[in-house]
Formats: structure tokens, C-alpha cells, sequence
């Protein structure tokens, strides 16, 4: 019955897209996902392999055999070959370079040469040249010998004899353009091209801005290497944008059944890094322990300073980065920038604190207590726009990612001095 | 002079592309906006107004007299229409129909039907259809005729008599296909096509997953009514990523150069709601106020109790709203998660809870104390993984987004029931 069942699920799976497959394997835990790794027909590995998450891929290579790792890469393209190899035991990787052509060999090696951000490590190899010389008709007639044009070809490259762009020709304009014509007339001599060390996500924003579908990609001589497809750069985005809402909460990227050893090692950090900066301003607190003694509901009131300042200086911070990432932010309008936020803060505060008073004044029924309430609020509030204007800004002026590490930064500021200020003033004003 | 330096800045305009004169009049204040806006050749209105962020749209619109914007809107296609339309003063808009053909018409009616989210709302009618009986010199005849193809046709739509969708026909098939063979022959009856209705976030995963370029949008009788291109696609996939980064922070989009009272309304709603949770939870502890007023230290070790359950939670549900976002969670897998997710949380909380009671230890001398803290710690990040679990998944099960307001009853819950069982453990076990 089982043996019937697994033919049902193979004929299944053979029907199915690659990427499909590979959303069902990464859907399952590690056992369950390997034993339907083996149903899947080898022919679709190479493509599965590729789709499929890092997490998961490492556990399916770990299911094959050395035959099947070498029957299923030794189909692959250079950029395809360089995308796996790190996952890939060497000799696999070793025995497949052996099957490739010396232009493949030398691509795979400038392919895996790049660093992992970069327009060089998501730039594949398969692009249509042609000379500016040739008439379309010549064009048209060497795409048909082609008999299939790689994926996502919207235009195809125009190189003079040392292989140096010249131009792009769309395959719009080739499909209506006159066949008598020759290239460089109708070529759009005004292209974008990325060179290879570009960072991806700056390509990405390139194709955004405007709507490509593909980018030439050159060296510092001008010479046509590669060339990067809106596929490669939707995942680019779409990783970006995960990586940024994973970091946020300090984590790195995780599978929800990733061994639990595994899960450790990613939170632990994070939650103990917190333990710190939260034992620090407890300890803060701790020496106005006199205060506190005298009035107690001092206690339960500091937890509200500390809170709002870092919500506050959150949304600040959030808008700075966001400004940052979109090239928002100048020389030119930082100051007015930093005047906005703060008059935003004081507004916002002011009105704010006035419910804070009130709620302090029903828990304390104290004047001077609601009074020290709404000062501390007020001044709390600016720290944490403080520190959410600087800190990315410091981080962005030093070539840091803006984003990392921030909020507990922030936290700790406006915890710690929150309590600072709040029992500071009481301190002052109050005994 | 400043006549003169109008006239250089006029010209480099003119040479800069629409997407890059909306990003510089997104980078700048409102007055410096409006006076650039003056200067940007009339030909670029439409498509600069097409191209920036709806915020700013606002602004240029309202620095245009009614002929200028009747003069910008009559070149636009329908669907772009659409998208302006609810920035538009009516009477230009009832203006513009009026020169737009009966086709025309009733696609802009469609396309403003459309709910926000929708694939009608970013679908478009620049489609090149072709009937299955043609043969493809036929076809390239057609296109050559056309002189120009719409934007991001990467292929074209064979219907039959009544409009219905038979299948697609890449350009690569038809560039390299014998020109003889009749589309019917060669066409991929295996596409993906879309509904109006489908959301557009669904739409998004399926150009990620299938690596799309266009795909056509058919009614429920197979009727092809228009496609939906990449570069749409890539919009609304940076839009969900930011909008998510943004309402983490409790705001909506907001120019950074937006009227300080704009902002108000944006961020103050959020600081109130923070400002009112946290209340209650000062009011939860201050139901101790006799514990506390015993023993002070209490009063700062609390937070730390809270914090903690906050951090942990919250890495919990980032990984549960990730999960959802993929479609990872089933009916099946969900036990296993929760499982997981306790388990890890007890593994972290035994580990860290350990640090904090040495630190309560430090501070109070007290080894009750420290027993204590180290319990309510494990207890309140309990709190925050039944938390980070259970609300995301059961706003999407009632349909609803998992990521809104999660964080705001994740800290709700982990503040109040953490001081709740601190301090309620300290009044049990210390007095």
C-alpha cells in the first residue's frame, strides 16, 4: 500500500512546476521533507535545488548521493553552478567543473569570485550579442537559428569586436523595426548598465525606477560580462525586505522547523543582549532606590516614561531610515529634518503628557507627582528622537546598514534614561 | 539672474527621465516642489505624475491650473487614468472622458471599480491579442504593423471569436518559430492566469514563484480583459514591505517634508494607545503597591520581567507571521510549531532567567529574590510565545492581517501579566 502510495505522489510531483515542488519541500519537517526529495524526478533536482530556501536546500543535498548530486548539477549554467557550489561537497563540485567549457569554467570562477551582495553574484551568462554592423534581418535570422532564447530576453546586446556595449536593442524594436535597417540605427545607444561590484540592492532600485526586465552588465573597460534579469532581482527584494522585519526582532533567517539547537543559537543573543541593556537601566533605577521608598508609586509610573520614549523615537526612526534607504536624506535638508522631528515630538508630547499627568494624579492623587510626570515625558520623548535621528544617520555616514542594531540602542536610551530623568526629577522636586 | 538659473535648471530637467524628476520633487520640500514642478516640460507631466508617491501627487496637482491638467490627463491610457483619477479634480476628469473613445470609457469605469488591492487595480489593456488560426508570419506581419509594442510584452494573447483566452505566445517563440506553423501550433496552452479580483499581494507571489514578466487577467467567462506587468508587480511588493515596516511603528506613509500637523494625526493615535496600554499595566502593579513598598527593589527588577516577555514573544511572532505570510502553517503543522516554539522559549528562558536572577541577586542580596525573578522570567516569556502565537494566527484565521496590532497586545499581555506575576509571586512567597 505504501509502495502504491509513493507512485501516486511521484506522478503527482512530476506534474507539478519546480517551484511549486519546492515549496512543498519546504513546507515539511526535514524527515517528511527528504523521503518526498526521493520521489521527485531527477530531472527536475537541478531546478528544485535552486528554488528551494538555503535552509532547506543544505538538508535535500545531504539526502542525495554523490551520482545523483553529479547527475543533477552537471546540467546547470555557470550562474546557476556558482549559486550551489557553496552548499556542494567539493568533489561533487570538482567532477562537474570538469564537464564545463573553458568559458564556463572562467565564468564560474568570476561568478563565485563577487561577494554575496553584489550585481556579480545574481548576473547570469546568457545573453544574445550582436554586432552593430548586421541588418535586423541578419539579427532575426541568427535568433531563429538559436532555436530558444534564454529566459527573460527583452533586448539583446549590441558589442563592438572587443566585446564593449554599444547599445541595447529591444526585441520590440527588432520585431517591428525595418529589416533593411542595420543595429547601430536602431539600437537605444541610452542604457543602464550595472557594473559587477554594484551593490544588488542598488541594482534593484535601478530596475524599480525604471521598470527594466533586464540590465547589461560591464566591466571597467566597458566590456559586456553579464547581465542581470527582474527575476534574480524580485528575490533581491523580497529578501531585503524580510531580512530588514527578521533583524528587527534579532533574528537571522529561520526555518519554522530548523532543529531547535539551531533556533537557539539565532534568539539566545538577541533576548540576552536585551537582558543586558534592560539590567542596565534597572540598575540606573536602582540608585534612586530612596526616592522610590518615599514614594512608591514612583515604580509603576517610570515604566510608562521609559515606554512612550521609545515608541516615540521608534517612529522617528523608522521614517529616518526609511528616508536613508530612498536616498531621501542631504546635507542640504537634515537640519530642517531634525527641527520637523522635534517639533513633532514636543506637539505630540505635550499633548501626551497631559493624559499621562491625569492618569499619574489618579494612581498618586499628587500634584507635584503629575507635574514631574509630564516634564519627564516631555524630555524623554526628545531623547528617543534624538536617538532615532542620530543613530541611523551615524551608521549611514559611516557606510553601516542604518537599520542594524538601532532599536536596542534605542531602548536602552530612553529605558535607562527615562528612569534617569523621571526619578531624577522627582528626586529634585519631590523629597 | 535667477531668470537665468531657471532656464539651466529647465534644461537638465528636460534631459532627465520621468522616474528621476519624481524622485528629485520627492526629495523636496513642498514650495521648492512646486516651483521645480513649473519647470518640468509639460510633455513629462502625465508621466511624472504617474511616477511619484501619492503624497506628493497631492501637491503637484494642486500647483496646476484645470487647463494644464486637462492638458497632461488626455494622453493617458485608461488604466493610468484610473490611478489619477481620485487625485483629480471630477470636472477635469469628466473634461478628459469626454475625449477618450468608447472602448476607453468603459475600461476606465472597470478599472475604477476595482477594490485597492486588486489586480484590477494594477492591471492595464495594452495587450496585443491575436485568434489561434493565423499563422505567424501572420502575426509578425501585425506586430510590424503596430510599430510599436506595448511596454513589457514578453508575449502575446491568442483569444478566440468571443475574446476568450486560448493561451499565450511568447515573442522568443514567435522570434525563433517556423513562420509558417499557425499559432495554434506553438502556443503554451499552460499559463497563469489571473482574476480581477485576485489580490494583488497573490498576484505578486505568483510572478515571484513563476518568474513572470506579464500575465493576462481574465473574467470568470475566460474572457481575456487585460495583464498585469512585472513592473506593477515590483510596486506593490515594495509597497506591502514598507507599509508592514511602517505600521510596526503605528504610522502610514508620511513625507518627510509632510505638514508637521499630518504628522500629528499619523503618529499621535499610536503614542495614545501605547500611552493607555502602558497605563494599565502601572495600574496592574500598583495593586501591589504594599509588596513593593516592602521590598523596593521589586520596583526595578519588574521591568526587566517585562521587557524580556516582550523581546521573546515578539521573535516568536515574527516567525509565526512570516510563516503565515508563505503559507507555511497548515491545520497539520501547527501543533508541531507551538510545540516547537514553547520548547525553544523554555530552553532560552531557563538560560537567561539564570542571568537575571544573579543580576537580582547583585542588586538585592537576596536569594527569594533572585528565585523568584528567575520564575516570573520563564513564566512571562511563556506569556509571549502563547501570545506571539496565537494572535497572528487567529486574525488570519477570521481573515484578517496577522502582522496589525499584534505587537501592540504583545506587549500589552507581556507587560501586564508580567508585573502581574512578579510581583504577585513576590506578595506569595516573600512577605
Amino acid at each position: 500500500v505504501q509502495r502504491q502510495h509513493e507512485s501516486e505522489i511521484k506522478a503527482l510531483l512530476d506534474d507539478l512546476h519546480p517551484a511549486d515542488i519546492a515549496f512543498i519541500l519546504e513546507s515539511l519537517p526535514k524527515t517528511e521533507r527528504q523521503a518526498v526529495w526521493q520521489l521527485v524526478g531527477t530531472e527536475h533536482d537541478a531546478d528544485v535545488l535552486l528554488e528551494v530556501d538555503d535552509w532547506v536546500r543544505e538538508s535535500l543535498i545531504e539526502a542525495m548521493d554523490r551520482q545523483d548530486l553529479v547527475a543533477a548539477t552537471e546540467t546547470l549554467d555557470a550562474d546557476e553552478l556558482a549559486d550551489l557550489a557553496p552548499d556542494l561537497p567539493p568533489d561533487v563540485v570538482a567532477e562537474v567543473q570538469k564537464g564545463l567549457t573553458e568559458d564556463e569554467r572562467a565564468q564560474l570562477i568570476e561568478a563565485m569570485g563577487y561577494p554575496e551582495d553584489s550585481v556579480g553574484a545574481i548576473m547570469d551568462f546568457d545573453m544574445v550579442r550582436v554586432r552593430e554592423d548586421t541588418t535586423l534581418k541578419a539579427v532575426l535570422r541568427y535568433l531563429r537559428r538559436m532555436r530558444e532564447l534564454p529566459d527573460h530576453t527583452d533586448q539583446i546586446f549590441v558589442v563592438d569586436r572587443q566585446g564593449r556595449l554599444q547599445g541595447t536593442l529591444s526585441l520590440s524594436r527588432l520585431l517591428v523595426g525595418d529589416l533593411k535597417s542595420k543595429v547601430q540605427d536602431v539600437l537605444s545607444p541610452d542604457y543602464l548598465s550595472l557594473s559587477p561590484l554594484d551593490s544588488d540592492a542598488d541594482a534593484a532600485r535601478a530596475f524599480e525606477r525604471y521598470d527594466l526586465v533586464s540590465a547589461p552588465v560591464v566591466d571597467d573597460q566597458g566590456r559586456l560580462v553579464g547581465r542581470v534579469t527582474i527575476s534574480e532581482v524580485v528575490d533581491v527584494i523580497r529578501e531585503d525586505s524580510e531580512e530588514q522585519a527578521l533583524s528587527r526582532a534579532g533574528m537571522q533567517e529561520e526555518d519554522i522547523f530548523a532543529p531547535v539547537g539551531m533556533a537557539l543559537r539565532n534568539r539566545a543573543p538577541w533576548l540576552f543582549l536585551n537582558l543586558c541593556t534592560a539590567a542596565t537601566a534597572a540598575f540606573v533605577a536602582s540608585q534612586f532606590e530612596d526616592t522610590v521608598s518615599h514614594i512608591v508609586v514612583l515604580a509603576f509610573l517610570m515604566s510608562i516614561v521609559a515606554g512612550i520614549g521609545g515608541n516615540s523615537g521608534n517612529q522617528t526612526m523608522t521614517m529616518i531610515i526609511r528616508a536613508l534607504a530612498m536616498g531621501r536624506i542631504t546635507g542640504h535638508n537634515v537640519w530642517q529634518l531634525v527641527k520637523r522631528e522635534m517639533t513633532i515630538t514636543v506637539l505630540v508630547g505635550l499633548c501626551g503628557s497631559v493624559g499621562a499627568a491625569l492618569f499619574a494624579w489618579l494612581i498618586s492623587r499628587s500634584i507635584p507627582v503629575a507635574l514631574v510626570m509630564m516634564a519627564a515625558m516631555v524630555c524623554n520623548m526628545l531623547v528617543g528622537t534624538t536617538i532615532g535621528v542620530l543613530v541611523p544617520m551615524l551608521r549611514a555616514r559611516f557606510g553601516k546598514d542604518p537599520a542594524m542594531g538601532s532599536s536596542v540602542l534605542l531602548t536602552f536610551a530612553t529605558d535607562s534614561l527615562g528612569f534617569f530623568i523621571f526619578l531624577g526629577l522627582a528626586t529634585l522636586f519631590l523629597l
